[in-house]
């Protein structure tokens, strides 16, 4: 049996920018580096400690990933409490509390806060910082708190902008379809470096108190990823190949949305359905560790300060009843329609921002974008306040001492222990009700023309909140239906017996925002463990699933793409999704190049090539690779030698031995076939840079077999044969043009860069 | 453009029992349909409401089998109810009632089952019914209860095992390996028929019921593949595609976990991480689909007549202190070495059975197995009794009023809202403790025997009910140590300050149950996530992952088989494992046939073979398929032919046309390049049946790129050629035998038949 572990083999590793990596290459370096390491751990102990070391270093890499991914995230979400508030007022007593740390300090030990009447002497708003009383002056103090409101929120969002234009461009947006992108295979340099990290980390924290409809989750998948390609730097088996570094990348996302949304199971599949391209079991085990370490570190920093640990707790004791699964799918088509509305809008303006002479002016369209939104978002109570907790608010059902507007009912209460009774909603709801569709409008609006600034922005927060006010109010309005029609036979058995209340409209928001998130991500079972998480129950699950199916479905006939996949589009990035199908009948030999019209493919042959023929084919063309054929004539395939291999093979011939430009050069192990003339100098052997496994196909093979290689096997180019005469080549590049030619789109204008 | 959508092909489609499917070719199949389908729809109305019916008809599949599996589930669940109570007494007024129901309907409205002291006067006793008085008769009762149950046990398994080895033989075990091994492309005639079905659906009833220490969740998977495989055969889109079938019975895996324990999330991810070869997106919306309608449909039936829709409702309000990790993954340690020991026992045994006299008696050995499973059982209480409810009883921790010996707390009960105290545990506690542990000793014996016979037979409820004993073992002991030293820094915060009690016994039953489970199957994500429905509860994710995870490292520390992938290879099944690594260093020329020492390959040549030739050809060989070359001298590829269809082809040719001994066939489309004899009969023309784009690779490829081609392209063999010239082929059969030859394994012995 041949040898393949003697040396290691110095295959170069390296890809330059905004190629395409080739993960069976890479993959095999791996595993010969492995054995090289299994084979040499019983020299000495150095050798075993290292073997050891090797074997573990995947799970202390996720380790390590875990344990930052958590603590970045603490810092950033204490940062952005204390900034959030910042906004509102100060503690005078200690500038660095946040309010409600502000007021704990306080002799008010009891405080609880409740999101419409919390006050607390330390705290002092700016209006009272300025003198002005809340009560006495009542215009005064509006103006004065409208006014910092929009000055800090432009002040934030400056600084962002700033930062992200002068330290580190690829800070801004989501960052989960270039994240896409590089999963699939791409190498994108710098865009998971450590400017990165700390640019988006503190964009984030600023972008989230300045109020912009935008959320930190995809973000914080980005530095998770960032931080995961850092230490990925401290194992050579990780840092020195991209196809094994993606394994880490694709565990560091995993503990990203763990962070962001105290999901750790759900980080796992969100990292498993929309994130990673090749996700094997493995690296499923290692996300969910990583994951888990992640929500562990932040759960011991605890910067919701709550005892759950979830976002959003709920605790509705109530079970759902049958007929509630008509309003139900109903969330669902609406948060399908909404999703596909917003793509499509945002993506028109995206597109208008890249073509058109906005887009050179990105500060100030951010800063204009800020304005607009604190300006907008100030008067009504429910898009002044944080998304985060607007979501809160309207998840929880309305309690027995609930005294907001949105909880307006007219209820006896005797007895706190009694259960809720239904009742009529008094005027405070319809108001609310009414400030929430504008609230909905509002947000669904601007956020489309936020998603896209340059700034830090994720999508998540701004959908569950658009979809929890779509479900509040459909919630309320089903309570009503029932409080009023309790004898219809829908509710026959749930609602006519007892007073008691027998519609959660918080349920209804619960649903309504897993829906609109849903139509805009194209999620569903990561969505479905994500909501669970986030909201501490797991009784829903038939409501949650119904209407995510709904919007999956809905939102899926009227547009296929979900938004990253929509932005990976528009951006060009080369990805092939894996979840398209090829529905056209063309074979290897249409996508393949060269064309008919084009001259033939430059190829090494195996022994007749002199230095000097080499030298300059590697001057005339820029091709990746070459394949090595028997004879010019008979083109009968022997195997594949990279650009790079070759010339650095070549250079290395040239400095140690002597070389003449007339030397022959064998890629092949036996003799010269040819009689050498006389006096010709001796043979360069370059055999063990020649690839003899290249993948092959037949010009006969079916484009989509041939895409199903690619996708299922991360190849980086095919040779095309016919009866093992080689024909042609096609690369990642080709595939996509391909694609893009039956789409009537220009191919050069599409594709990245 | 070649075209490829004239003509709907012939190709062949059905494979000979335990033969391997081809992925590729049947996937290629069914796009080649999908477009005949497409490209005809706007001929007329029919033939759109055919292409609308087809574009559905994944979804409409999955949902039947959502709505059948969750029927059948429903019906198990009440018939083995019922049968369970049948051990125990009768319902004299209704002998159709269990024993639940029986109370129901007397007047005692208010009757709440409790486990231990459950009583109304409508269920009889067998005693009762006989004359005997529990009070005055102790000793006599006892007698006849004992004996009753023993019967009762023997009657039910011997039907059990009668009706499967009548009617049914696959119905027996959990099946779970066997529907591995099928997923992986294996063909098992009968395997999931309507026998298979009914059978194991019924000996499922009647085994649980006997109080064998078996589950029925595997043999839900089995009875939810055998619906998915019963409904694929209404749409031919399936039924006549073995790959694309397999995308329904994946999604009917999940069902099948789905309503084995109310976990639709669960079953979706187990039919991922465990059951699953292929699991494409569209697979997992579509599982996500079935396993959802599933579950609606069981919990319309509501079998468990409770509200919670949960098996094992928990509701523990006093979150974990981090101090408790420590025994969690004690807990967890504890779970991977059962794990390991149950399955190196568990399949010493059933090697021994396999290969000694013993096999051949499985009705006797199944009837000594109940006769001594009931003669042990019936004492201890906690053996007696269903494992489910022994496990709801382990679940549940002490409330106050609980007066069983597990919950002899010494409590002053003043008011029933206080906080539970933390108490000294009453020898009653001491004394279930100890019959805890024999019983856990018992089960952990049993298993290993009873794993293996031949009928239904799952795995999940044992372990479950095995970890939660060691669990609440574990838990009982922690909460003494807190009881009994409270300053201990370790509890300082959490147990000195409040006499509340800080540590819940229940909560660490769940940890167990979970890391042995864990231990034996080695899932992971998959397995939290259906303790969370399991258990309804969110809370405890970060306990749940740290036990599963360390139960997983040490499980593959000491054996690296969970207990399903032990009996793949206990069975010999052609089984390519997705997440062992091939650690040799052997390339593709070791591995492919013809071996240096055997005959060369039968091929076909393009044109120069005749037709007495190829039915030579065909008579002396029992190849699968034939390669085709240019010629025989040369040997450059040029496709491939199965036997099928070139039997088939000729044999057309035969009854068709005019075809002669010495008719050449061709196999090209080109004209004959020989000159042809005169008065020579007009050549045959096959082209039609070659594949003109087989897998080809070179001799030079690491046998490790190879096992990676078939596993993710699902092939059934590829052509190994050097230059351009076929040198031979490799099969998965061949891949398995080189495989085994690494372990030192006489391989004819190994695989399957």
């Amino acid at each position: 049996m041949k040898k393949l572990d003697g040396e290691l083999p110095h295959i170069q590793s390296h890809y330059e920018d905004f190629h395409t990596i080739d993960w069976q290459r890479d993959i095999a370096r791996d595993r010969m580096r492995h054995r090289f390491i299994v084979k040499r751990k019983h020299n000495s102990i150095v050798e075993l400690l290292k073997s050891t070391h090797d074997a573990w270093s995947g799970w202390l890499c996720v380790l390590l990933v875990g344990i930052s991914a958590g603590a970045v995230a603490g810092v950033i979400d204490i940062g952005a409490g204390w900034m959030k508030d910042l906004k509102d007022g100060l503690c005078p007593a200690a500038f660095y509390l946040n309010r409600e740390q502000c007021c704990w300090s306080s002799n008010d030990t009891e405080f609880e806060e409740t999101l419409w009447t919390d006050h607390c002497d330390q705290w002092k708003t700016w209006p009272e910082l300025l003198g002005l009383n809340e009560k006495s002056a009542v215009v005064g103090s509006f103006i004065v708190a409208y006014f910092f409101y929009i000055l800090w929120s432009l002040f934030f969002v400056s600084l962002a902008a700033l930062f992200v234009r002068t330290f580190a461009p690829y800070a801004c947006g989501s960052g989960i379809p270039e994240i896409k992108t590089i999963l699939s295979g791409f190498i994108i340099r710098g865009y998971l470096g450590k400017w990165t990290l700390t640019i988006k980390s503190l964009g984030m924290m600023l972008t989230v108190a300045a109020g912009l409809s935008l959320g930190k989750e995809g973000p914080l998948v980005h530095c998770a990823c960032c931080i995961g390609n850092i230490f990925s730097y401290l194992f050579p088996k990780y840092g020195k190949n991209e196809a094994k570094k993606r394994e880490i990348l694709s565990a560091a996302s995993a503990a990203g949305v763990s962070v962001a949304f105290g999901a750790p199971i759900g980080g796992v599949l969100f990292s498993l359905e929309e994130v990673s391209y090749y996700f094997p079991l493995k690296t499923l085990w290692r996300s969910f560790f990583c994951a888990l370490v992640a929500a562990f570190v932040l759960r011991s920093i605890n910067p919701f300060g709550n005892e759950h640990l979830v976002m959003f707790y709920i605790d509705y004791t109530r079970p759902w009843i049958l007929f509630e699964l008509v309003p139900f799918v109903m969330l669902g088509v609406f948060g399908g329609l909404i999703g596909n509305i917003f793509i499509k809008a945002n993506l028109r303006w995206c597109q208008h921002r890249k073509y058109s002479r906005l887009g050179q002016y990105p500060i100030t369209e951010v800063l204009v974008i800020t304005l607009i939104t604190s300006v907008l978002a100030f008067p009504n109570k429910f898009t002044r306040m944080n998304s985060s907790d607007l979501i809160k608010l309207l998840f929880t059902p309305c309690g027995i001492a609930d005294e907001i507007p949105l909880c307006d009912y007219p209820r006896n209460f005797t007895n706190v222990n009694e259960h809720i009774q239904i009742a009529n909603a008094g005027p405070g709801v319809y108001q609310s009700l009414g400030l929430l569709i504008l609230a909905l409008i509002f947000k669904l609006v601007i956020t489309i023309f936020t998603f896209g600034i340059k700034v830090p922005a994720g999508l998540f927060i701004p959908s569950l909140a658009m979809g929890a006010i779509i479900g509040r109010v459909v919630g309320v309005t089903m309570e009503q239906i029932a409080y009023n029609y309790p004898k219809w036979w829908v509710f026959q058995d749930a609602c006519s017996n007892s007073g008691e209340s027998c519609m959660s409209p918080g349920l209804y928001a619960v649903v309504g925002a897993a829906a609109v998130l849903g139509g805009v991500t194209r999620m569903t079972v990561s969505l479905v463990v994500i909501m669970f998480e986030l909201t501490g129950s797991v009784n829903f699950i038939v409501p949650l699933m119904t209407a995510i199916m709904a919007a999956k479905w809905v939102g899926d006939a009227l547009g296929k793409k979900g938004v990253y996949d929509a932005h990976i589009e528009l951006n060009g990035y080369p990805f092939l999704d894996n979840k398209e199908e090829f529905p056209h009948t063309t074979i290897a030999a249409d996508a393949m190049r060269p064309k008919r019209s084009e001259p033939p493919l430059a190829v090494l042959t195996q022994d007749t090539m002199t230095v000097d023929d080499i030298d300059c084919l590697l001057k005339s063309t820029t091709h990746n690779g070459f394949p090595v054929v028997v004879s010019r004539e008979s083109q009968y395939l022997v195997g594949f030698v990279t650009r790079k291999d070759l010339g650095l093979a070549l250079t290395n011939a040239k400095r140690t031995s002597e070389v003449f430009e007339n030397s022959l050069v064998l890629f092949h192990g036996g003799h010269v076939s040819t009689n050498p003339a006389p006096h010709a100098p001796e043979p360069i052997k370059l055999r063990r840079v020649v690839d003899l496994a290249p993948v092959t196909i037949t010009d006969q093979t079916p484009m989509e077999t041939v895409i199903d290689m690619f996708r299922k096997l991360g190849l980086r180019q095919v040779l095309v044969t016919h009866n093992g005469r080689l024909l042609g080549i096609i690369t990642k590049k080709d595939i996509l043009l391909h694609l893009k030619e039956f789409e009537d789109l220009d191919p050069e204008s599409v594709l990245f860069r």
